[in-house]
């Protein structure tokens, strides 16, 4: 990149916040997926004024701009596959205003998802989506990938909870999309449009955003299954009982095993444990609720089940759901990839079942362990091999091919039910959708960044890619 | 109109379906805003084959089109106000699919609300998004305009049920939109884009979405206020006491009065009436949920309240609420418009204040009366004048200017809550979003409608049209 382009970024946002340090380049430049890019530079702005400014240079000079927040997605979303700048929006993390009675806070994209929840706290309110990462991700990220996690059954994922945004368009003009109201059909819904748009159509600068009662009681129940099918079984049943779970948990035996090995805990022998949640502001009613899932879920025929009734038993409970993908990651040769499937609830029993035979489809040069949001009907299949042997990689794109091809789309289901499409997905949009979608996404693309600098080359909206 | 496009249009749809008869013309050429236009001919299709042979008809001879469904909307968005084609949808009436373990229905856009809760009622779910209209208005038309209803506040509007859209676009061809599968990140959001759209960029003809479980229990109060200011102070109260009422509405004294002697109800005097409701699938929680909003109400100085014990009680609560409409519509003098401002729910007190105020400032040539979705912010301050006396029709369009940009905008609110632009609000957009938003809006169109022959010249998406 042109010294005097990085000379302007400085004068943007100062010395201190634009770095070509190959370290800084290097880790700012991939996410979990098994991919690596290579910024030209990583830039930190601070304002929504620098944001303008770098994207007026960026897109008189036709320079890709990639936003990133803690680079906890893994989809390849982030990759600066083309080279440029990496915007990274870390270092605006103010929670602007939290209006009490309008229930709505005001935040900068750079805020971590479980700071916020900290800081509402204390009022009795809390930002009910909850990725796996919350910790570290960002709600900026948050917005770009629409994130979901335990809670959405329930409570629904990010983008229903996101009011407005203040966006930066290519060129810097800033705009504000929706309305502080709770209602508002005054505009084509272009807030709706920036959720999940993966940082294709502009920067994100401010979230206006709803916040919901903090629950007081929560009833936890586990269940353990000999069968998979069974276990399946028993997410349709309560998916049907009447009642709405706030969540609705299934970790199969690969998992189970791993994550007991890496938590220490003690988890009987089983091809699946179920994980059921209700909660609520009565707890009558949290407990009725648990009561009827209870007896839906043990129509399926479970062989153990455990009423956690303390909150240290449901912290138990969770600590192994929460442990699967870390567990899984410790336990792989190399390479640990977190795949994203969905399929409507009816279909989650088949589906189980199919995925699990995907590693003998591809001469089980790849493990599998499967874990995930089964009561919205999103399946994380993690597949464990090593990416730097050639033979495995090609394994595991294969079983990508399968899954999505074979298995999630022929039951109605989509390739991406909260992570993304990014770089890996990309090849089956057109499957998913068909071409004339992805015209009109390219459309609407064009129309928000006409000289496509922004995360140019990705899957989304143009479904061309062969990674 | 060519007679030559008249006989493709009856090849198409049967010549039953086609009409040029002048009552018939008239009374699909108008909804409830005062404006009249004149379609050319009415077409009555009853596939989405049909639908897309009339959109591939009309985009080679640049007819406009303009999709219909019951023609309850209030803010001239149906009107053909180039002639045209106005398209009837309400044959294509078929509820196609209940998928009992996936909750989710398919429908033609033609269905009725009232239809579909009824087809749903046995079955223990509903679809809750519930305009006024509901009796009459067709699930498509509720797309839309993503119509809101009494049960906004805890139920969302219907673009939060929607979860996947088959469109025909001009040309003809049929696109389908979103997911079967509760999450999915997979697309730029189309579907939420369709959903108010008003009609500018496809016709919708399937319709894809997700129901609830039928609460089983209710509990209803009423509060009467002596002063409107404390029946908003009231509103925000029970909005920041950590519990969301399904419903939480406001009726000013004009509005009660004259659905009191409407209905022939014997209502206190008093400056307005509250009604909270809460509702829930356990009788506890709706008992608990309904103290705690008791409680917060209270503390605002209600002269009056009344706790409705019975199913007859709570109909009788609900049914002056529901006459306001048609009550101001029968005193009115010839003329009544529904108006549709939303705030932010603190700002309710001030805004009601302010809009009693709207006649004197335009020398009470048109009267006033208030009720609405107070609850999220949403006032459809219902004016009442004859549109034949012009100084009538000025003072009318002038109290517009006063409740839009001087109230609602000025307050962080929005020209409409949930009843769309169409030709009455449209001069308001480039207020609320600035020229940048609107500009953008345009490019959306034209990559789905290039030729400009979907509802064209309406407020959405150009915001450029005087009335």
């Amino acid at each position: 990149m042109d010294e005097k382009i990085i000379e302007e970024l400085k004068n943007i946002v100062g010395e201190e916040d634009v770095s070509t340090d190959p370290l800084e380049i290097y880790v700012h430049s991939r996410d979990s997926a098994p991919f690596q890019g290579f910024a030209d530079v990583i830039v930190r702005p601070e304002s929504t004024e620098e944001v303008s400014q770098i994207l007026k240079l960026a897109n008189d000079y036709k320079i890709p701009v990639y936003p990133r927040g803690s680079g906890t997605s893994i989809c390849g979303g982030p990759i600066p596959v083309l080279g440029g700048i990496v915007l990274a929006m870390y270092k605006m993390n103010r929670i602007i205003e939290f209006d009490r009675e309008n229930l709505m806070v005001t935040v900068e994209p750079g805020v971590i998802c479980d700071d916020l929840n900290e800081f509402l706290a204390p009022y009795g309110y809390f930002f009910p989506p909850d990725p796996g990462s919350s910790n570290a991700a960002t709600i900026g990220g948050m917005v770009g990938h629409n994130a979901g996690g335990m809670l959405a059954l329930k409570y629904g994922t990010t983008k229903d909870w996101i009011q407005w945004l203040e966006v930066v368009l290519p060129g810097g003009k800033v705009i504000r999309t929706g309305s502080n109201t709770l209602k508002s059909v005054s505009d084509y819904d272009l807030t709706k449009l920036f959720c999940a748009s993966e940082g294709t159509l502009g920067v994100v600068t401010k979230i206006g955003m709803r916040v919901a009662p903090k629950p007081k009681y929560y009833r936890t129940v586990l269940f353990y299954f000999d069968d998979l099918r069974k276990a399946g079984n028993a997410i349709v049943n309560v998916r049907s009982s009447g009642v709405v779970p706030a969540a609705l948990e299934i970790i199969d035996r690969i998992s189970m095993k791993t994550a007991g090995e890496y938590t220490g805990m003690d988890l009987p022998e089983a091809e699946a444990m179920l994980i059921v949640q209700t909660d609520g502001l009565v707890e009558e009613q949290v407990q009725r609720e648990i009561e009827i899932c209870f007896e839906a879920a043990k129509k399926a025929e479970p062989i153990e089940w455990m009423m956690a009734e303390t909150e240290e038993e449901r912290n138990k409970a969770w600590a192994a759901r929460k442990a699967a993908y870390p567990a899984l990651v410790r336990t792989s040769p190399a390479t640990t990839c977190m795949e994203d499937m969905s399929v409507p609830v009816p279909k989650i029993p088949d589906a189980l079942v199919k995925l699990q035979k995907i590693p003998e489809r591809v001469n089980n040069l790849v493990s599998i362990g499967i874990f995930g949001h089964a009561g919205d009907g999103n399946l994380h299949p993690t597949f464990q091999y090593d990416e730097r042997e050639p033979e495995q990689r090609e394994a595991f794109f294969k079983a990508l091919d399968i899954m999505y091809r074979e298995i999630a789309l022929p039951m109605g289901g989509t390739v991406t039910g909260e992570h993304g499409i990014g770089l890996i997905r990309a090849k089956y949009l057109i499957d998913e959708y068909g071409a004339e979608v992805v015209e009109l996404m390219k459309g609407i693309k064009k129309v928000f960044d006409p000289n496509n600098i922004m995360n140019p080359d990705k899957g989304k909206p143009w479904g061309v890619i062969e990674v």
